[in-house]
């Protein structure tokens, strides 16, 4: 079953969308589909078929043609190509609001994530439970690091890379940044930055460039 | 000053880039440094210098061979094609943890966006106040809609769609969409995805490829 070669040559690009088409078959299997075609899937999963059946095709999964795909078969194949079967244990950085909200998010305990440190400096937050996990320094994580897989940095982004540079001698490789900074790390570790700030600002230049479309139809003929 | 036919020519891999550039030049702003030469912003930003002079150059703005860029002019000048320097109106919908979070972000308020509504369909949060904004169902912020240029979307994902959908009517073009479904909205809106699972699951599959060449390289000699 497993595909080694194959795997280790699916592209980035290919990589991003598996997550559409785990989640799209997670939803033809609440609807009790058995079978979908690459047409359903790739629509519901808000991409062209060539591309699905390509991407698919990277993962040695091949619809058969006026039958489909195995919805479960193929649900379970991207499971576990994405590595959501392992358990994952994860660290958590900064216990602000975003950081407290990540707590919360089911996601992680879906996908295998453990949390099993919560971090922060601030002395006041230091020792207090968050869904019973007590809150700790870097400095006393550090005395006695756990196994850690993962780490979320949801501190300042004047902390990111101090935290980011404590977190890799602990052995983390794999990164979620919500800092607005760029991590600098060693080539080996896995960083995806998740920046509200710059969606924003390319919000707003489309937002912008839309206004003055606006302005040129409406003030003047041309 | 205004190149609108030149912006209007922009890509949208520039576009996400500008945010980078803005954020390397105003950390150069707090150095005190009045000139940059390419390389030493594209650095700072991550991008080749080769690539940063391409993309400013969709902007009109050529660095003086030497001299390099005038730090703050080029802030000023990516800040107002961002769309930063106008008024943005923004309703978040989904008074979770997320949600809550969000109002909290410093984020907005830096970059012209203003919170003006704040919305869930929760009997127990409608009246809540946060922030100092009182939180509406969806249904009352219908009945006296405010202007909202832009809305975040931070609910469940089963209930995404249906808000997406009252937001467009209400007139919203922009949007950015924390809940983990595709939202399906005409054409002339814009939406921007921030998916957690998305990246978590990219960084599971690369953790799991680093394991298992580990294990190659540790277990079996080929």
């Amino acid at each position: 079953m497993k595909a080694e070669g194959v795997r280790r040559g699916v592209p980035d690009a290919t990589v991003g969308r598996l997550p559409a088409y785990r989640r799209a078959l997670g939803q033809f299997v609440e609807r009790g589909a058995t079978r979908v075609s690459s047409r359903e899937l790739a629509a519901s999963a808000g991409v062209q078929s060539a591309q699905l059946r390509k991407d698919l095709s990277f993962l040695g999964s091949y619809g058969v043609r006026g039958v489909g795909y195995d919805v479960r078969q193929l649900e379970d194949q991207i499971t576990a190509e994405l590595g959501l079967l392992n358990d994952w244990s994860v660290a958590i950085v900064g216990m602000g609001n975003l950081g407290r909200a990540l707590v919360a998010f089911k996601g992680f305990s879906k996908r295998g994530f453990r949390i099993t440190a919560l971090i922060d400096e601030d002395p006041l937050i230091v020792g207090e439970s968050i869904n019973g996990i007590t809150v700790q320094s870097l400095h006393e994580l550090a005395k006695a690091p756990p196994v850690l897989d993962f780490a979320v940095i949801a501190t300042p982004a004047g902390s990111a890379n101090a935290v980011a540079e404590v977190l890799v001698d602990l052995g983390v490789r794999s990164i979620l940044n919500f800092a607005a900074t760029t991590l600098n790390v060693p080539a080996q570790v896995d960083v995806r930055q998740v920046d509200l700030s710059t969606e924003l600002e390319i919000l707003a230049f489309h937002a912008q460039r839309r206004a003055e479309v606006h302005e040129v139809v409406g003030g003047e003929a041309r």
